[in-house]
């Protein structure tokens, strides 16, 4: 098939324009927004894209689980469609651009070739994904899950929120149920543009990344049990202090994160101390330890070298520690076909690029399972994402939108 | 004055009988108490002690604080009463012994001095200090506080509970205000006898502890910022952990109390970590460092180490640290000649004894400030106390109020 000509490209003022148009719903408290999945916002904004889409000439489908997928149409009716997208909800102090970028920006390639008048032997679908944050029903990547086989449509529909609200129940009081079942679309390929949500791009000067691989994670939470005491009465050899292991054993992470370098990554976000008490010395800690890199083995041997150290550090301390996995997901290494695509597009349009490896978990995660899957990452300020400051500029959004018009129109090929 | 005969012993059976009888008032759900102060269940347990005081031929004093004071007559009407006591309110989940084995240990001895009639010179008073604990009121030890001086009494009764209630109003309420004036008594000496809360009288084998100092503490919150950031997105040398910051400064807490052992003691109850989710770096910590030491000179020593190194362990990560002081108070010498009464009554009485230091305060702790003072200490099992499972044995609890009626006693002054 015809590559594009390098001279083609997206509009970006209208990009931005559409970006903006879609934070004013669910604004949050400090620039950003709040429109959490299957809220009445949600439903606002599912609208205003749809009414997009229809002003494009798409028709929408729409599945059990509220996932949309709106189609131009190709030339060839047996060619399976490209698929693109990302996700419209986001966190309850998210940005403006997360998830967002990739759904708008999918809008954006169907508009610029209904301006210039460019068909497709496959069709182009752009997909909304219900679900990815998981701040409200967790997992997140929930109904993409679904969609890759990996959850259970049923389990998925009975998820509920903090105030008990399932997710199949909010579904339909918002009234985005399709009749469509979860999965039964087949992809020719999938690809997926998102903001880095890390400071590397930024740092390094590029406006591309070409996601290679999805790091693996794994979560351990380990219980450190040591014995209540009183701060003043108990002298310091007699003491069992938790949280002094709690110290040892996260520096022990930081070590093998560092010699695991430099993919590897490992830190606790989540620190709980028992009774957290000013005048009682901790008598239990519990904590989770995330590693992640992008090959399992190394996430293997991560995991092994902490409950060697842990235990060797409680021991010295008269400490129990327990460690318990509560979560995680093997690395992804994305299709080679479609990561190729996108490295090529990035240089037919001079963009600088580079490798990245995508942190976080994403949509196109799952749908590598079933369909030949490729990111594009562009950068955001300082890193900064899943805040209301998350920030990008214009010409980021319009280069990783290039990026990926480009990217699709090969893969879906230009009907001359 | 005399010295009582060394065959003086209280009755260890009735005492005990009383502890157990006293603890049927608020009982716990573990086996302990939940009597705590102002409460229906103070209210009973208070009825209960001064019905004994009346059966034991005493006059009940009260002040506005509710404060109790049971006055066994002396036989010289210008001699000041050597006073005896310590608390009945209890921790929510606390044990049947702390506080409660001063008051009735006090009564005890009265009850003994009654079955042997023998007089003193001076009055002996057994005390019931108000709202030791300062669970339910902070803080602790309040109303002996203001009886000392330390402490407004409109302040005091101003105080809130947790469901915003007044210690005011809830003194007034449960029927307990007096009207004597708060501090108004002089007192010839006062003596505390409490079980120790820590684990060193019953490792090193020893029924009495005569306390010669309660031990001084600093509290100092430190807070350090880093910067909030995706476990999984973030490269190792990018990240501000104030996780790792804190881990940091808790191992340089340990090794500043361990080099001015072997009294000095250190460590963090309370640590936030936020925004404390698995999959985000710590962008703050919050924490409070506890020093305690009987030299003042130690524990100013100590914070300032405490500073110098966090300043140096954070600048050195690119975290902010800010330190406030939020608690403290100075260590205390307690009376010579109160402190050489107890020693002197334990060898005579052929306990084995040590000197000891109190790392916790105690209303004793107050008084000092206007009255010779001292304390005794008995074993508690493992050192356990505020716990349902505070434990002592009958013979820990007799040998105790021996020591008290013997300090006490001398210190009165028998009338031959």
């Amino acid at each position: 098939m015809a590559a594009p000509g390098e001279n083609l490209r997206i509009n970006g003022d209208r990009l931005w324009d559409s970006l903006m148009e879609m934070a004013k719903i669910g604004p949050g408290i400090a620039g950003g927004n709040n429109r959490q999945t299957l809220t009445d916002a949600d439903a606002e904004g599912r609208a205003l894209f749809q009414s997009w889409c229809g002003e494009a000439g798409c028709s929408m489908g729409l599945d059990m689980l509220g996932n949309m997928f709106a189609t131009r149409e190709g030339t060839d009716p047996e060619a399976l469609p490209v698929y693109v997208g990302s996700h419209l909800d986001t966190q309850p102090t998210g940005g403006k651009y997360d998830g967002v970028l990739g759904v708008l920006g999918g809008l954006e390639i169907l508009r610029t070739l209904n301006d210039l008048g460019i068909r497709t032997r496959h069709p182009i679908v752009v997909t909304n994904w219900t679900n990815e944050e998981g701040t409200r029903f967790a997992p997140a990547m929930l109904a993409s899950g679904v969609f890759a086989g990996v959850h259970d449509q049923a389990w998925a529909e009975a998820r509920t929120d903090a105030a008990g609200k399932t997710f199949g129940g909010e579904l339909d009081r918002i009234g985005w149920r399709g009749d469509e079942p979860v999965g039964a679309r087949k992809m020719h390929a999938f690809f997926e543009l998102h903001i880095e949500q890390g400071p590397i791009l930024e740092t390094e000067g590029k406006q591309i990344g070409v996601v290679t691989h999805g790091q693996g994670l794994s979560w351990t939470q380990v219980t450190i049990i040591g014995r209540d005491a009183h701060t003043g009465s108990t002298p310091m050899p007699m003491r069992r202090n938790a949280g002094l292991g709690l110290a040892r054993v996260l520096e022990a992470v930081e070590e093998i994160a560092l010699a695991h370098g430099p993919h590897a990554v490992g830190a606790a976000g989540h620190i709980d101390v028992h009774p957290n008490s000013r005048n009682v010395i901790p008598g239990k800690v519990v904590f989770t330890v995330d590693f992640r890199s992008p090959e399992l083995s190394v996430i293997e041997a991560m995991d092994a070298q902490l409950k060697a150290r842990a235990q060797e550090i409680c021991d010295r301390m008269g400490l129990e520690v327990t460690f318990e996995r509560v979560g995680g997901f093997d690395p992804v290494t994305f299709d080679p076909g479609c990561v190729s695509a996108v490295r090529l597009a990035a240089e037919r349009l001079g963009y600088p690029h580079m490798d990245i490896i995508s942190g976080a978990g994403h949509d196109a995660c799952w749908i590598n399972q079933v369909a030949p899957t490729a990111m594009i990452m562009c950068p955001c300020v300082d890193g900064l994402s899943h805040n209301e400051a998350e920030e990008i500029s214009k010409d980021w959004a319009a280069a990783g939108t290039d990026v990926l018009l480009h990217a699709v129109v090969e893969t879906a090929g230009v009907v001359e």
